[in-house]
């Protein structure tokens, strides 16, 4: 058994983010597999084969890969931002316990990436610089109430959240339901960051307070963190803004 | 103004997790600043200063590289895994807000890096790939009574949990009070990830159960993930086995 898996972190959609680990593993691939968008960041290469897939295909595209390291092969399967978070990862996992037995026997490596959260953190200040969530809104694979309960938890406990696939076409009122849930717990000047498309040249990073978020300034690629009761915002002149999260907390009842 | 300070994230402890972004920003800086066992993992360029300090002088850092930048120079400070990941952006920011009018009008950059849970988490498969949360155990700057109810919250709600910082000498007994308390919540057979020193020659990466889970495992460089009742384990034959979170979650009550 000689084949071998990895799945590679991107990170954000720029070359600034690839780490030296991911640009070698993926020099050294034979074939590489991932939705198309990202394949299309990944420089060509004589004689390695790109097989581009719809990001709704996770299942049938780990599946693919697996099938083809099995045969012996060096495959690499790229994901953006981090493949642990979120991503590519667990996908290949699920792949893996329910498949093959062979499966098992692969060389898997996994490479991890800089995930959204850091790079829109990074981008306004450090949101992230105290205890924090880390929620995917989407309800595909997980009842809503789940994610009210958790969004409530994370809220009411004062972790900072970072809030994955706000939005999509097939989830148009998820993340308007999420901030009003997290208005329950949180005071209106709470600040609330938007990242859409870091590192690329349409970048935008914003931030609001929870009173005035318009849950129409998501979409689906977008990051978006909101802050707890020790989150503060510095302003600059003729700067943007610093976005941080206090590493201090006075009392426990807030 | 032309000063400049970067906040630059070194990964974990291995070249191979540098980003481009990171090696070219510290190739620029005329100053570096930060604890001396990061700052020993940048190579020395001629006409560069370095000034190393102790890993309890957070603020004393965040000072002097705020007074260096803005007289005019290029800074920056390093940081372990990612800087806005309980490490030195927020500590920065809290320095800005409370300081001289002109560190606002200095220009501020934060590279972002792959922080430990990272790391860790895509050494032994995907056990980040659903919701979790980061939750630092140091009680040096909030309560002792919060951590116990962010753990509460957090376990209670499914999430899984990414411990930074467990113990230290100063804190002897908080990690095993958490692995108490969450064994409230989750049931015996929850895998335990214990990561420590990744991509280091004596890196120790390790998959327990909660009930088999020995608090004297940990030390300061050991990052803890605690998997939630989706977290599950593969085992291999003939290599380590893989542990991943399902993205899938059937039941509200669990």
């Amino acid at each position: 058994m000689s084949g071998h898996l990895a799945i590679v972190g991107l990170g954000p959609g720029d070359a600034r983010y690839l780490t030296a680990e991911a640009v070698e593993v993926l020099a050294v691939a034979q074939a590489l597999y991932g939705y198309g968008p990202y394949l299309d960041r990944v420089p060509i290469r004589p004689g390695q084969s790109r097989h581009a897939s719809d990001n709704r295909e996770e299942r049938a595209r780990a599946a693919a890969a697996l099938v083809h390291a099995a045969q012996g092969a060096r495959v690499a399967v790229v994901s953006g931002g981090d493949p642990g978070v979120f991503a590519m990862a667990a996908a290949i996992c699920e792949e893996i316990e329910s498949g093959a037995e062979s499966w098992r026997a692969l060389d898997i490596t996994v490479v991890p990436g800089i995930t959204a959260m850091l790079a829109v953190a990074a981008r306004i200040g450090a949101p992230l610089g105290h205890d924090f969530c880390a929620l995917s809104l989407s309800d595909n694979l997980k009842p809503w109430e789940l994610i009210e309960r958790r969004l409530d938890a994370a809220a009411g406990a004062g972790f900072v959240l970072a809030l994955y696939n706000p939005v999509s076409r097939a989830r148009p009122w998820q993340f308007a339901a999420a901030i009003d849930r997290l208005r329950r717990h949180l005071p209106p000047s709470t600040p609330v960051v938007f990242g859409r498309a870091v590192g690329r040249p349409d970048e935008q990073v914003s931030v609001v307070t929870l009173d005035a978020t318009d849950a129409t300034q998501a979409d689906m690629a977008t990051l978006v963190i909101v802050g707890s009761r020790e989150t503060r915002v510095i302003e600059r002149p003729g700067g943007s803004p610093l976005v941080y999260t206090s590493r201090a907390v006075a009392e426990v009842s807030a």
